[in-house]
Order: C-alpha cells, then structure tokens, then sequence
C-alpha cells in the first residue's frame, strides 16, 4: 500500500521505517529537508493515488490543524486522513466535523511505544468509522507488534475515541510510574534492605507486579546505580492533565493519577508556595522557627 | 487550688502563669533553674497538700514516661497526675495501667492554643475517670477560655481520649492549613489576580471559610508580602503522621489530612527520590531527557 | 442608591432584601411574577436612571449569558453590570468582551456568605476597572459584613478575577469541610472517644481549628447526634471542579482539595468502578473470592 | 535436599509440590489432617536430619511466632528457620533475636506468584545472613522461575529485609491495580469509547503499559463483561497498610499507594460517616439539601 506521512521527527522516522520494512510504499514530508522526501505537502498529495491516505504525526495543536485544513483543501472525496498524533480527542471531533463535509475520511490513532518502536511494533487505538478505519488497516497490521491483531490494536469507538483511549493509556502510565516510584523511594529509605535494584530485579518473573516499566526500571539502576545525580525535575505532555481534567468532567475520582500528576509539578518547584504558606502558618500560631 | 506543674517550656511557663492570675497556687518544676520554683520534684511533691494534683508538661516520650514513673514512687493513694504534654494515647494507657493500683489517678489532657493560649485561654481535651476529672475541674476552668465551659473543654471519654481527640485536632490543623495553602498558590499563579492578602483578608468576616487560621496567614501575607523569601521547609511534630497511622489502623479513608502530610515530608527533600525514578523510567521508555 | 437586579432566587432575595435595608433603592426582576418588582428586564432598565447599575443574579451559564447580552441591548454607554452569581471566570472576559465596546461597564463580584448572609452580610471578591469598581462601592458597602471593609470586600484584580477568587474560596471550602470530615470519622471510628460532639465543641474558643465550619459542624451534631441518618451523597457545584482544572493548567500541586472533590463523587456512586476492576483483579491473581 | 514444611493451605500445598517435581523431599505438617505427611511438628523434625531446614507457611502473627518458638525448643544448632508467610519485618526480627542465641538460622522469604506461582514459580526475596541464604538456595532454586536466577530471587539484606521487600512490592500492587482501575472507570464513563476491554486488550504487546496486572484485567473483563456484577468491595491483607506506615515512619511521601488502600476502606462502606459531616456542614450554611 501507498501512503504519505507527514512529521517525520522521532516517531514519524521510525514509522515510516517500520512500514518500508512490511513492503509499503512511504512518500515523508517535513520541515526538515534531510528528512523528507517530497519537498512540500502539495507534492506529497500529487505523488500518491485516490483513495489516498494520509498519516498526519506533527505536533498537536496549531500544528496539526492547519496541516489538516491544508489536506482539507489538497485531498478529494474518499481520501483518508489517519491523525497518529497526540490531539486530543476534542481536536479530532472538531477536525472530523470540518472533513466529514468534504467526504474526507478522519480517523484518529493513539499511538505507544516511544523508541522501542520501531523494533517491537507500535500499540495502536484508533476512533473513527468502520470503513474508514478497514480501509487502513494494512497500515496498522504493519505498525502493530506481531501476534494476533487485537493484541496491538483497537478500534475503540466513535472519531476522537482512539486519542481518548491513548490518553487514559498514559495517565495509567503515570500512575503505574509512580507505584514504582514510591517503592523505590521506600526500599531506599530502609537501612536493612541493601540491594534495591536486586528486589526489583527479582521481581521480574514471577511476581504480581511484573511489567515492561519494571524492566525498564531495572535496567535504568543498572545504568545509574541507586539513580545518583538524576533530577527529580519531570515534565508532563498533557495526556496526564487530560486525563485528570477528564475524570473531573465525568465525576469519576482519581487519586492515584492525579496524584502523579501533581509529583510532577512539585519536582518542578524549587520552593512550594503552599508549603511556605504553612510554614508561614506554623510560625504564626505556634511560634515555630520559619527559615527563610 | 494547689497544683504541681513539671516541665516549665514555652507552654508550662504560660500555663503556670494563667493559673497564678486566676488565684491558683503553682510550685513548679523544670530541669532550668532560672524557671523553677523548687529543685526537685521530691520537694514538688513535699510542697503539695494530699490529695496532690500533678500536671506534667515535659517532652513525650521518655521525659514524659520516666516523669510519671518517679511521680509513682512519691505520690500516695488518691493523688493525682495530669498528662498535659503531647504524648500518643497507647502511652497514656500503659501509664494508667502503671499508677492505677496504685491507687494514683491518670488524667491525659490535650492542650491548644499555641502561644496565644495565655490571653486566650487553652483549648482542652481530657480523657480519664469521672471523679479524676471532676477533682482537676478548678485548673481546667482556669486554663480554658472565657465562656461556657463546654466551649473550650472536654472530657471525651476514658484514659487517651483526651490525646487521641487532640491528635485527631492536630491532623485536621493539618487538613485546613493545606487546604488554604492550596488555595493561596493557585491565587498567586494567576496573573489576573493582584490582591492575593486582599482576598484572604476579604473573607474574614463573611464568608464560609471564616476562620482563625484564616486571619493568621492574612497575618503573616500583611507581615512578609507574598512570604518572599520563607523557606517551604516544614516540619512535623508527630500528631500527624500518628493521625493517618491511626486512620489506617481503623479502616477509615484520610486523603485529606495524609495529602498534607506527605506535603511535608516533601518540603524538606531537596530532589525527590520517587521523581528521580519517574524521570529515568521517562529517559528508558522514551528518550526524554533526563538531567543531571 | 438605585439598582436593578435580575434574579431572586435564594441569593438574590436576600441580597434585595439586605440592600433595601441599607437604605438603596431595588428594581426586581425574575421569571417567578410572585418575587418580581417588574415585568421584564425592558422595565427593569426603564426604571433605573443613567448611569444605570444592574446586579445579575441568576444561574451560571446560558441565563447569565443571555441575560448579560440582553442588558447590552438595553444598557447604554456608561452603564454598568456587576455579574454576582457563579460564573467561571473565562465567562467574565468573555462576556466583558462583547460589553466594553460599547461602553458598558462590567464587574464580576463573588458572593459568598449562603443562607446567613441577609444577617451577617457577604464575603465579596470583585473584578473590574477601578471606575466602574468604585461606582458599585456604596452597594458593595452595603451587602459586605459590618467593619472595615477590606474584611469583607476586596477588589481582587482585572474582570474575572473576582470570580477567580471565589472559585478558590470554595475550592477551600471544600478542602476544609473534608479535613474536619476526615477528623469526625476517625473520633467516631475509636472506642475509648465517647464524646464527639463535645470534641468539636471544646474546639470553638481556644484552638487553632476554630472556625465557622467548626460552629456549623457542632451545630449539625447538635441537630442530628451522630449524623445518623445522614446521607453521604454530595452534590458538587462547578466551582470546586473548575479549582481543580485551574491548579492543573498552572502546574499547580492540589491534593487536599482534589480529594475533597474527588469523594464528592465517589459518594454518588452505588458501585466504584475502579473497585470493581481492583476486585476483578484481585480474583485473577489470588483466588481471593469476588462478591458478585 | 529434604525440607520440613509447615503449613499446606493454598499457598503451601502448591509450594511442597513445586518443591517436590525438581526432585526434593518436603515433609510437610498442616493442621489439617488429610493435608498433612507427619501428625505434628516433633514427628517432621525427626523426620529431617540435621542441618534441618523447615519452611514456614502459616498466617502471620500468633500462628507464625508460636511456631518458630516451638520450633526453637525442637531444632537444634545449625538449623535453619525460613519464615515464608507473609510477617511483618519487626516480627522476624524478634523472632531472629529468639532464635540466634540458640544458633539457629533464620531467613524470612517474601513469596510472591499467587496461584499461579505453582507453573511459573514464585518470586522469592529474602533477609539473613549470608551462610543462612546459601544453606536454603537449592530450595529456593526450585521455587523461583526458570531463567537467571536475580530476575526470581534477591538476597535483599539483612533479617527482615525479604520480608520488608515484599511488603513494598504488595504496596506497589495496590498503586498498579489502582491506576489500570481509574483508566477503566475513566473509559467506561466515556460515550464514544465503545470497546473499553479492546483498548486493554490492545495494550497488551507494544505499549508502555503492558504488565501481567493488565492481560489478567482483559481476562477478567473476558470473563465478566463491563464487569457487570460484580461487587466493588475490597478487603486488605495487612502488607498495604504496613506500607504506607512505613513510609511515615521514614518520611516518604506517598499519594499513590496510599490513596489505592484509602480506596479499599472506602469500598466496605456503605455510607462515608465523612461525607456525612460533609453534606450535614453543606446543610448547615448553604441550605443544601440533606438526604436522609
């Protein structure tokens, strides 16, 4: 099958490798000249033939809106547009509704598996309809893992819902992080236990809490023993926040990722204002020493 | 009335002094010659007329324990002993159990109010027998605020109740001070607000969330604007954590009160272990970043 | 002073009511004929003299929508609308958006203060202009608390930041609620705490606790001993939702009041999903037995 | 090699057969009769030959410390104890302390694999002294998973350590269990996803969630759909609740796994007494409905 890709950074090279690899025939488009292999989206469109799909993996936001009203503009009836980055759901539904007039087919595909990609197969959830998402299907069947289809791919619901279901899949990785984390934090803590790697190493087999972050986790203490010298200073890309922000819309409680999520902003304080309000507090009522 | 008073710190000095204004008579004992009015607490005892009434105001733990014991080798049958410091309610039980046959009565009693407990009185909570309690009922209507008794005292119940229904105070002080933390860093973060002091100080008097500790930090906001320069560092004088340690041993959900708990443990780390696993778990699976 | 008001319901009622007895002058306006003053809002406008003042009282969202841009049909140059229900503050810009070209002055006014206001006056947090803040004062002087008025009213920042204030104000209050709601379960929880009330109500005068919500809990004790009977289902309003979106959009860390609002839901629900899915779980790997 | 094992409930009858196809002898004792090879400790320990190894299996607490002591009065120097049920790390120390004036060894051994644990082995972490950990490791060779002996086993330090290893990895449990937990409410509540168990299904190779916790989620939602039925009460087993005291102990902060075991209280409450308070202090100032 023929397709195009545009963003060809990180995530959209190796797709674009992983599919060369499983016999499809890939025209990239980038900003970047080294990277592409059409020099703008007019000729990515030209090179392929109706029903053309199109995989858009650009920056969510600003980016890839204007990349898709571009498509909007360039594609003709029939023609697929495979949203493969991190939009979130509300983006599709607004991106499909300006399509969907134009007889442009939208789906939107969550992906995971960051570098290991390439090599192990993306876990693909995509939201869209039936036909639209059947007829890109050779693509998925290409990105997935191997093994049986269902495995490494979804077809989750209605346009948006593959980004949803993407969302929701990273802020479990938040909380999922973070039980580690605590652990780690904990096993560390005690002076009797004096090889931490070593337990969660030994976890990796037979125990109720084995994963691939486990095994991650194992091979970062061997990286770094102890994880000396790593800043706590973490970032957050927004499916966290959406996800809270979903729960929240939904009345559904969330503690666990939430907070995660609120470990994240505090590893980016150098002085908490809400602990200098107690400390402040403290110094009022009970005379407490407050340092400044 | 005659009380002993042992342990003449930051509090005992204020309580022995608000019971002197209110007529009592104090002998009173500490390790600092400077603040005491005999030199040990045999003469203590030789200065009071049976039936005596010992309150105790020294550090929990061992003073406390070994204060009580020696009290149990020089008081006789019908005597009197007031925990007042801040010991744990499993402490007070096993000191009971000590003096009880020996005919000594044990009263525990949880004292609030901080510095300001001199003018305004203390609020107290005490736990024990009925006819204990009725015989030091001089000394807590001295001690207490101005008003009905019952607004500023109570006998909750049987020996450690007083320390439990004080911890219990303290893990809400806790509660409410965080909740109010909170609420001044989302203030400061917005840009569009510029009367952060203005707007605690406008719920002062109207409002739902009136309150003492509400008026301190409009306080401390008039005394240090935006607390620039208050270091977050918090620490934590054991009520707390008793308090969530407490909540688990009875089942009973407290995300409220361990939230602000844990806050603190985090205000005195300066890089957090569990973030430091977040941010290499983050470097294996995607190739974020990770700082040194 | 003479004003309009639109909407008496429960808040606005009273608020007429308090004004009227402050000696202003009040046109009525709401969909019930039996609370009204006027017809309709083409009368309400009618009877105020240029410079108009009209207070908007009704339910956030569309009503205060469409009310607000119905006064801009009415309202001429030099007129002024204080919007003082629960709009969010994003609605406030918006909504002074379409006003300020036309000269129409805006101001966003939190109230807080519920059933007890009429007596004791409103808590007030505004957001505006100076000049248009400054032509509602002898209104806001007169629904505030008596004492000084930087007690009970604050101008809190540019349009929307009164609002903003509110919201944290009740996001607050749900934190605070929770932490003495947290205290009460485990002093119920305990056997040797035979008086619970009596707790909460030796707190009112000496401790750091002391507060309002303090007052109303002893009274609710009072009211319903125990709580018996009580339902624990909890509705929620908006404001402690849009707290938590806010904190999550300005990175800031807010745990204590998320777990408020996060049992607010989960006292809805009949049936934890998330349990159900833990308890599903832990029949899978343990042979631990599901209740079906 | 020849074992003693007391104790052959669910765990331990699977044990002493795993133990039993790689080619040990296992002697084992249970209460019940027709589980059980000897009649009672004395016949098992005469059953062995010096050093003797006995494996203890029986609930924690009481049961665990009566059999160590009894078996202190019957082994004799050179022998070695593993208590491998699930004791808290104090308790083996105290047991140790017991048992090392009489030069018997004392291992404790963290098992984690559940049912399972009899096909795919179980994950073993213990604490001891060196000579203690060698003298038993052809038995833990037979009980942990095949592969590299450190992803199934860790010496993880000194008595207690197994144990305390064990304990973290429960908690971790519990934070992972919640955070897949909160993602199937959240997808659950949400209209447009329609295949909430194919979008766990789908994570199940290429994403960074993948886990053996997620494939028995998608077993359980194969066998019970939506998990329709099924009830959200959850017990705890102890190793949850001494997690999160531990990490009070040592000022670890910990949102996650302590908001997954405030969750599990919370399930086997009908009605929260907390937001009882809650919704009687809404009644209270706001006039809020309160269902009786």
């Amino acid at each position: 099958m023929k397709i195009g890709m545009i963003g060809l950074g990180k995530m959209g090279s190796n797709m674009r490798e992983r599919l060369r690899r499983a016999g499809h025939e890939v025209v990239g488009f980038d900003l970047d000249e080294n990277l592409r292999d059409v020099d703008d989206v007019e000729s990515l469109v030209q090179a392929l033939e109706p029903p053309r799909v199109v995989w858009v993996m650009v920056p969510h936001g600003t980016p890839t809106r204007s990349t898709v009203e571009q498509l909007g503009e360039l594609l003709d009836e029939g023609d697929l547009i495979i949203e493969g980055g991190n939009s979130k759901y509300t983006e599709d539904r607004e991106l499909d509704a300006l399509m969907e007039p134009k007889g442009i087919g939208y789906v939107d595909c969550g992906v995971s598996g960051g570098i290991w990609g390439l090599e192990n197969g993306y876990g693909l959830m995509c939201g869209g309809r039936e036909e639209d998402v059947e007829k890109a299907m050779p693509i998925f069947d290409a990105l997935r893992p191997e093994g049986p289809r269902e495995e490494g791919f979804v077809h989750a619901g209605e346009v948006g819902a593959g980004h949803y279901a993407k969302m929701v899949h990273n802020g479990i990785e938040y909380g999922l992080m973070h039980a580690y984390a605590e652990g780690f934090e904990l096993l560390m803590a005690k002076d009797i236990v004096t090889d931490v790697r070593g337990c969660f190493q030994a976890w990796s087999r037979g125990t109720v809490v084995r994963s691939w972050l486990l095994d991650l986790l194992v091979s970062a203490l061997g990286d770094t023993p102890g994880l000396k010298g790593i800043d706590a200073y973490t970032t957050d890309s927004g499916e966290g926040r959406w996800t809270v922000e979903e729960a929240i819309d939904n009345a559904v409680p969330m503690p666990v990722i939430s907070a995660a999520l609120f470990a994240r902003f505090a590893s980016r304080q150098e002085n908490s204002p809400a602990m200098q309000a107690v400390a402040a507090l403290r110094g009022q009522f009970g005379g407490h020493d407050v340092r400044l």
